[in-house]
């Protein structure tokens, strides 16, 4: 399947990691989102909202954004599993991951940030005081869940790596790129290093795609 | 079970047409959006990051983020389903509801647009701008992933409604509210239109619901 991507999107890194967690060979395309590229009329055909990742799968079918991409993978790919088999497990996995694709990644993401500066006039100061609100505040609310749990596993439910994790990684990292603190939560911290221990999301990481640029 | 929801929230929204399609009974418990109510403690102990909807099941486990609340409704009451059985199809309806939820909705919601006008000084034409702006291209998209399908079914997916209409119809009646103008998008209109007409999405609708405010 071809699969495209960004090196530096977290939804890209989210889906790059459940390849790698799923042993899913895939042919990599990428997208040069800083260069505008998702805008092009190629793209666009694929996806028509201009917003990476897109995957077409061997069968020429488009996929578009990544939780979807991720329970389909799940759902064709099913070893080792993303989610739970309890319900009520999968809703919390699912509800983590959703607090970090639909409250704080949609705040953060280039075209925001482009329109803060661009369109309202935005100095940089006012742009990072954006970026530590809902940034801070969404992981301070990701250690308030992880802290709730009954049992602390290692990872966010569970000992394997699932959706939850797939998603805090590239959130973490984003939280670093932006120079957002979270080393005062010892929850998200400690999931964070012990996923960084796996091949599968150490792979996964920016710095280790193609397209990586400094 | 208890749904601790707002008549106007467009997440709360979703759950309650879910509820409605699969006649679910649920004990409806106000969170007043508007007066502040969700940063309270009380509401802050089942949600800590003080957004809608929530829901504790009758075992007394909360539940959080209307896309997990849906699914996890769809797999423990699964009739009628809110997906197809087919996972293409599913990637399909989950890649739209998360257009909308991801996309969208993070865009315009209360603390986004009180942040905007409070902490950022923005003025009414530049808050309308931007609503415009998130709305009318998140809706156009929608418009064009109803244009690539293979086959124009009444409602997004299927000759009836699933995850996909749950998330657009809350999401044109805000565009509505917002004065946002969606007439030029034909299959956006018809879907919307077509479940209107509906007992469960008219039931579910602000204005029919107990903590209605003009």
């Amino acid at each position: 399947m071809d699969f495209y991507g960004y090196f530096r999107s977290s939804s890209s890194y989210r889906c790059r990691i459940a390849f790698n967690l799923k042993g899913i060979d895939y042919s990599f395309k990428p997208v040069h989102l800083k260069n505008g590229a998702q805008h092009e009329p190629a793209f666009k055909a694929l996806n028509p909202q201009g917003l990476l990742p897109a995957l077409v799968t061997d069968e020429g079918d488009v996929l578009i954004q990544s939780l979807a991409i991720l329970e389909w993978l799940d759902e064709t790919h099913p070893t080792p599993p993303l989610l739970s088999s309890d319900p009520l497990t999968r809703a919390r996995e699912r509800g983590f991951a959703q607090v970090i694709a639909c409250e704080i990644h949609p705040l953060q993401n280039l075209r925001i940030l482009k329109y803060l500066t661009g369109d309202l006039g935005v100095d940089e100061a006012a742009k990072d005081a954006w970026l530590t609100r809902w940034l801070r505040d969404g992981l301070k609310a990701c250690e308030d869940l992880l802290a709730q749990r009954s049992t602390h596993t290692e990872f966010c439910y569970g000992d394997t790596p699932g959706l939850a994790d797939i998603c805090l990684v590239p959130q973490v990292f984003s939280a670093e790129r932006f120079g957002i603190r979270y080393d005062d939560l010892p929850h998200v911290s400690a999931v964070y290093a012990a996923c960084q221990k796996l091949s599968a999301f150490d792979n996964a990481a920016p710095k280790n795609q193609p397209d990586f640029e400094a």
